[in-house]
């Protein structure tokens, strides 16, 4: 076995049975309903291969963003993408520069591909240390914005500043981008290093589908797309983010339930003697009242999943939870007080 | 850019208009309808993830081979479950061995892994020369039976003797499994370094929902299980692929088809001064009478896409087309006569 991947093992992949999803950051309002309804009245032919570069779903991407077809590569799953980026721009033992606390697939994605993730770890508040992230010499830069499990934005001004001094490519990984509100997007022209990954598993709810991309001038983008597997995306897989990209309104109002129903649900849980941390996505990162494996283990036993960061550096005893609708916001916050209620008297 | 991939250019990506396409090798009886009936009244939920590992499609396989979920590596393509063998196997600057002529994509998923893909000569009727594919030193040795594009299978003895004498895995690629009527499938506990390959993208036609997997003992599709991108087949095309499984009577008329066509082609063609190779698959490659790139340029002005070989070493002035139905097999003979006259007058 590859040497740089030896340590592997097999990815979260949990018994869910009928458990309330808190712990997947998708888009709780459910599944996408253009995508849906493309899927039940498409008439594709399945034996047909795909468009080698997916044009068509890159051309309405452009339409969206006011770009054009060439500055995209689209994969399946922004996971596809990622692993493109790294085959693209390093070398064998080439070291990535990842930020902690962030994405834990980014140190898979350097192994996997023959490197290694060197960590920086953020400041206190969660915020970019920049000369610590300049300082190892490192091939390439990845962060997502907003950070994942953090739940922050990065000041922008802190993400220029490393575009700038970076020699190598600086990938933004803008997973909970539609959520933040602003986007290093209008500037993939202006930086010959920047690419910005998004995803249609988050606000477009179709993580079932596999689809994201990457934006970033048209120089990296031939590059990424030279390396890509020809034709990765499936054909209704494009059909239905293409569909998808058209309906905006579903979007709007997906961004809308999550920025009513974050402050309820913060204060919900500071009642409870949790400390949340400030969120520009879709889910709160807090410190746990209680051991965090003993409340995520009892809300599991209720139904409800979330997910464990507490035993890793940065993060000790902090858990995170997507945040809902007002319905399953609800349930998560009655739950979470029976359980430290339960775990309180012991 | 990666040095190893600086030299790649895009993929074939022809713009294909209403064309006949005899250059792909999909199944000529179209869409897969198991798989369509599937996606039209399917009901997934879009937003959630897909399994990490699709074990139910896993599951179904094994039921179809006498074999377990665990002998599986499923991906987005046959092409995705290649590059997790690159990627599992070779480290940076190992070498895999690859016949010529075989499939072009091999060099390309060496070099983008960090590789080098070392050609080895076929003998003059196209099968494998043991002695020469053991003779480089190289990680790994790759080749597809039934061969694409010369169409034999390779003779058991030969594959089996090279599994018994090389000391890394040896891919058996059977995308055309299926027409060949024989496989490697049944040995996979047998050899401890044999994967074989399989598609849905041809006898099952359904390249446009990209899904194909590696067969193999436990312990090499564990190893490569750990590499694959977790979740990478999205759930519709899964769904499609375990429906497409269930209903194997398609498969036998998808085949059936070949097998009756083939020979009559195969006639027709030499009658027009082709000189055809022995076919075990769904497709022939033939020396041309007249200039290749004349003739497949011909041919696309009459609306009827093949395939060019010519240029390449092994297959001078070769083209290679897919077995279509009586009727595309005598659209594809008149319009080939019709070219071949109209440049024998000049």
């Amino acid at each position: 076995m590859r040497s740089t991947a030896k340590h592997l093992r097999r990815y979260y992949n949990p018994d869910v049975g009928n458990a309330l999803r808190m712990d997947t950051n998708t888009n709780v309002l459910g599944s996408n309903p253009a995508a849906e309804k493309f899927i039940r009245s498409c008439k594709i032919d399945a034996n047909d291969y795909p468009n080698t570069y997916s044009d068509r779903l890159r051309d309405e991407l452009a339409s969206l963003y006011g770009l054009e077809r060439e500055n995209f590569v689209v994969g399946s799953g922004s996971d596809e993408v990622l692993d493109i980026a790294f085959k693209t721009f390093t070398e064998w033992n080439d070291g990535t520069i990842v930020p902690v606390p962030s994405y834990s697939l980014y140190d898979y994605f350097a192994n996997v591909n023959g490197g290694d993730a060197y960590a920086v770890d953020l400041t206190d508040d969660f915020q970019l240390d920049v000369d610590a992230m300049l300082k190892p010499k490192a091939k390439m830069i990845i962060m997502p914005s907003p950070n994942n499990p953090t739940g922050n934005l990065f000041k922008s001004k802190d993400v220029e500043e490393i575009l700038e001094r970076s020699k190598g490519p600086v990938i933004v990984d803008e997973a909970y981008g539609e959520y933040a509100g602003t986007s290093m997007i209008p500037k993939v022209n202006e930086f010959d290093n920047l690419i910005v990954m998004r995803t249609f598993s988050k606000a477009y709810a179709m993580a079932g589908l596999r689809v994201g991309y990457s934006i970033s001038n048209k120089n990296i983008a031939d590059m990424m797309n030279c390396v890509k597997i020809p034709y990765s995306l499936n054909t209704i897989s494009e059909g239905a983010a293409i569909a998808a990209v058209k309906d905006q309104d579903f979007i709007k109002r997906s961004v809308d339930l999550v920025n009513r129903n974050r402050g309820s649900l913060a204060n919900g849980l500071k009642k409870l003697g949790f400390e949340p941390y400030p969120s520009d996505a879709n889910f709160i990162l807090m410190i746990s009242p209680i051991d965090h494996s003993v409340f995520t283990d009892g809300l599991k036993e209720k139904g409800v999943l979330i997910r464990d960061f507490g035993s890793k550096r940065r993060t000790e005893n902090c858990v995170r939870t997507t945040i809902g609708s007002e319905e399953l916001n609800n349930i998560l916050l009655k739950k979470a007080e029976e359980v430290i209620s339960e775990n309180s008297k012991k």
